[in-house]
């Protein structure tokens, strides 16, 4: 069996690690850090676990000394996660790393976002973990930049229209929709039940951080510049993620042929669904799975195409993702662990 | 006081209307039609009213035979209210109409989208009963067609750029989201707890009804043909909505001069709230309320204006509203019985 | 008008008082406290005042000094109004304190559940703030312990059977439920949307402070001690409360009798309504209102009654019967700006 | 690979039966039948199975023609699944009925509480499906009645204890409370999002038809008659169930012997877990999961005991249970295809 570290086991990234690796048939959790609940079995602080495998929970400074393991997930906040990977890199294992420092190229991009990066050289190492834009380069990786829920949702939702000459790129519009627990599960007024239970608002409107990653990786697709307009917003439900994008088409186009560029584009792929016209995807049908489903359609009326795309947040979006990046790192098949159905409801 | 009738009073706009007048000082509910608890007190099927002030439901036929009161609210499906409304003008009712037929002033429009209007006259003689907009025409109307929920949002979100020669009325993208009342009260599995509780997903997705009904006032307002591309949403509440709305700019543009220019507009409305800087609206702070809430930001990254604008869909999006506009066509305060505060929690 | 002032603004109860106070004919705010926004307007930190009128929020300490007004809201922690109550007093101002300083008769009992109390002298001026059971008292009063919100909900479903034979008051079981709006508005993990949305759990299991409030209550009713068997329960919406309510029967007893029990102790009562036989207590038909709902069924399988009442945790349970209380103690009419409908949906 | 047959699929029930048995290591779902879906592939009407194992959906009469299976659960409405039940144990399926048409073992008591039965003589046939109880007759079954959620939650709950002679089993009460799935699938008002959403209220008060089947089960453990005082409440989330159960002591007795007694009836079952002393359940910790959590607690002011159990209605309720029935009547292992650790959140 592999074994697997989950640095920040108690946030919902790591929380969902556990839950999907728990079901892996060729890993296992040997260890696990969390700065709250350092020092006691997890299952003591999540009751959810009892009757299940359990382990200690240490530090991070604990856990990074002398890991008896294969592959470590680094579920933690930006700038915690950077000075780890070095050491653990060096120690021979794997590295996916959930926060931001590993994701973008360019150390001055980083730093206009996030704040001084605190160790630059990763960023040159590291590959930006999206299976169906990077995958060999993931299999030949050990260190992976997970992408952003957001980023995710919008990446694989604009891609196949990247390489066609009647959509004017420079007209993307996306307004994204994400359930809560995207906030993380630290105790703030803003995401207490009663605020935002029955609510539904923008925030970090103009300034979210996980525009440079979407732009950085359209770019890198298109051959040039391509700019977001993207605002998100909190709906009240737990987990789950809609992006809506809108862009410019240049010519008249058939909604047919543009539901054939993604059915094409996604045909081989394991987690992406390209759902029939009229249909629409719906956070209620990827909730717990590491699915991304997908619709298309052309507004004839003013000419422009329409992508919408839903996944859950903490799955595609983040830890079923990582576990995707990790079956690609360590020779397994890409789907191992991954291919429970969704909850429903 | 005076006497309203109100038509379809156990649906959701029905309701709202019920609890809305119970608070106002010159009106008083004369009685109230539903198809389903026709015969009964309306406490005997809306245990909420018990202990409140009651009244008998009977059929819309019966409801509109020989009326003895000043005003009548249709809250009924379109098709329904287009055959009731001269009928009651005629008995010397002044007359607001919830449903669409009476909001397009086209009836070959109103064919495109809803099939034949059963009684295309009153198109001619009705107001489009948007008090920011048509304040004046309402007060001197005896038919009002209410509007729709998302062209209130994005009509008032919209109307102050549209004299602006900075801003391209040809990019209008609007993204809205919606709580669940919108889908009305009848039993359907999409809306049941289980289907639509956590869930978010887009619905009706270029078919909306609601399009034809902003394009005919924004075009109005505009003094030549806008178009928007439109995607409403549903969340996963009970009440509440924002949309989310993108236009490019032609040249730079400050925040402040758009913001100025939505301050201006709307310094005078007793119900129209233009957010601070960095303040987005929130379905939470307008709950239960008549009121709308407007935030406007510029991205100069990619000069576009965003605007978002949050309302209750059942108050200023339906029946708030509706009152707002009975007070006007009635000589009254125009916000009588609108002054309450939002439910917050 | 009457001037009122809210120490403790910002918190739920603090914010229902807002609410309340701002549609009551006879009364305005004068004043509020926060410890966290002193010195901001109140519609600064509160969007959803935005347009109404507005008011300056400072500390509690300033807000006591030389106060301009004829009445205090105490909607602050236990501990923190003891204090506060005496000075107020002093200056005048009659006092009514939603915390639990002023509901028990007796010091040692308080300081068996909250620890020492800060001024025992208090307990023996104030009047417990139950209307229903205590309406003379509370209208000489100068200082009244308004009733926790399970104590109320508990009080008004068991006061009827206390006079009766038939009813063994050994046995009574109480098992509650409420909304996390009554976990107050600190963040806490515990009621986070993700932690407590979707769940439903006990808490405080035997431990639960409002015990010895009903026990109090039922025992001055009784005329002999009552013990209760008490078990809270969260559930996963804002607002809202149900208790259900078992006693044993020692005959055999008519539901249509013990009903009838209960029709008559409250047929006068304005916000006490007793349902009809298979009409069941929702929390839906009591939001926002200061109404509670009653149902009484009896088991004749078993020979037991089960009482089941609902109210809203926020109105009927705390800050409605403030404002109730306040009406009384004013002199006004008890149910000045309470007779507005609940909001449904 | 076991072929097995799902009758009701697209129901709540046979929703989550996919969805376990897609992660079953031995069995795979062979054809399944829906009275409204008949004819279509179940992705088609079920989303959330696009891109994982899809079969035709037919009507129920042509799955129990000539079928070629090895075991079929019939997650059908009572009444429905009687008479499909000897047809298909004479082509040699084993059935697990999720209805109550297998449950009770008197067809008089049946017909009380359903109406006349339409097969009795099953009823002499078939095992009550709780393993806990009956796991060695369970195992050489072939045609298990599963049990009711709520019975389930409660016999769990209840049987420790009545080997006891402490307990006066004569005064049990219990209080439960069930997600709004356990109301099945099918389109209502009073499930609908608008009107369930942010309510909780008590239902079929009195009347509940899990009743008998705890009482049956409850009195063959006790060897003497057992009644139950039970009353059911709607909680606004989508699975989980919480029962609180109340017993009087004969005597005082420390919780730590009580809780003991648990610990050692459920040392060795894979899915009941006793919580420690001061940890209550949570609907939360065992969403998607066949776990039962159990907590015990002694009220030593008023001498009763409190126990409270927590399940996810739609798996350790009804299709979890299943399955592990299934794994006991195929002489699997009991826990195939149940292990996966919970959702949380």
């Amino acid at each position: 069996m592999i074994k697997a570290l989950i640095f920040g086991a108690t946030g919902y990234t790591g929380l969902e690690l556990i839950r999907i690796l728990a079901s892996h048939p060729h890993v296992v959790v040997a260890g696990g850090s969390s700065r709250q609940w350092a020092g006691q079995m997890a299952g003591e602080s999540l009751p959810f676990l009892r009757g299940h495998r359990d382990f200690v929970l240490c530090t991070s400074e604990e856990l990074s000394r002398n890991p008896q393991a294969d592959v470590a997930f680094l579920a933690l906040p930006h700038g915690d996660s950077a000075s780890l990977v070095r050491p653990l890199l060096e120690t021979g294992l794997k590295v996916i790393d959930l926060s931001a420092d590993c994701r973008l190229n360019d150390a001055e991009l980083y730093a206009q976002w996030y704040g001084p990066h605190k160790d630059p050289e990763i960023l040159g190492r590291a590959v930006y973990g999206l299976p169906e834009i990077h995958r060999e380069r993931i299999r030949n990786a050990d260190l992976v930049g997970n992408p952003g829920c957001y980023p995710t949702s919008v990446i694989l939702g604009v891609a196949p229209l990247l390489g066609r000459a009647d959509v004017d790129t420079g007209s993307l519009v996306v307004d994204s929709k994400s359930g809560i627990s995207g906030a993380g599960r630290g105790a703030k007024l803003t995401t207490s039940f009663c605020e935002s239970g029955e609510s539904f608002m923008p925030y970090g409107v103009l300034g979210h951080r996980h525009v440079p990653e979407m732009e950085q990786e359209l770019t890198l697709l298109h051959g040039q510049p391509v700019r977001v307009r993207f605002t998100p917003h909190l709906i009240p439900c737990s987990r789950g993620m809609v992006s809506t994008i809108y862009l410019r088409l240049t010519r008249k186009v058939a909604v047919q042929a543009l539901r054939e560029t993604y059915e094409n584009r996604y045909r081989e792929e394991p987690f992406v669904t390209v759902l029939p016209h009229g249909s629409f995807p719906s956070t209620a049908h990827v909730r717990g799975s590491n699915r991304c489903h997908i619709s298309i359609e052309v507004d004839e009326r003013t000419g422009w195409v329409i992508v919408m795309s839903a996944l859950d947040n903490l799955v595609k979006g983040a830890s079923g993702e990582a576990v995707q990046n990790m079956n690609l790192m360590m020779g397994l098949d890409e789907t191992a662990g991954l291919d429970g159905l969704p909850m429903y409801p």
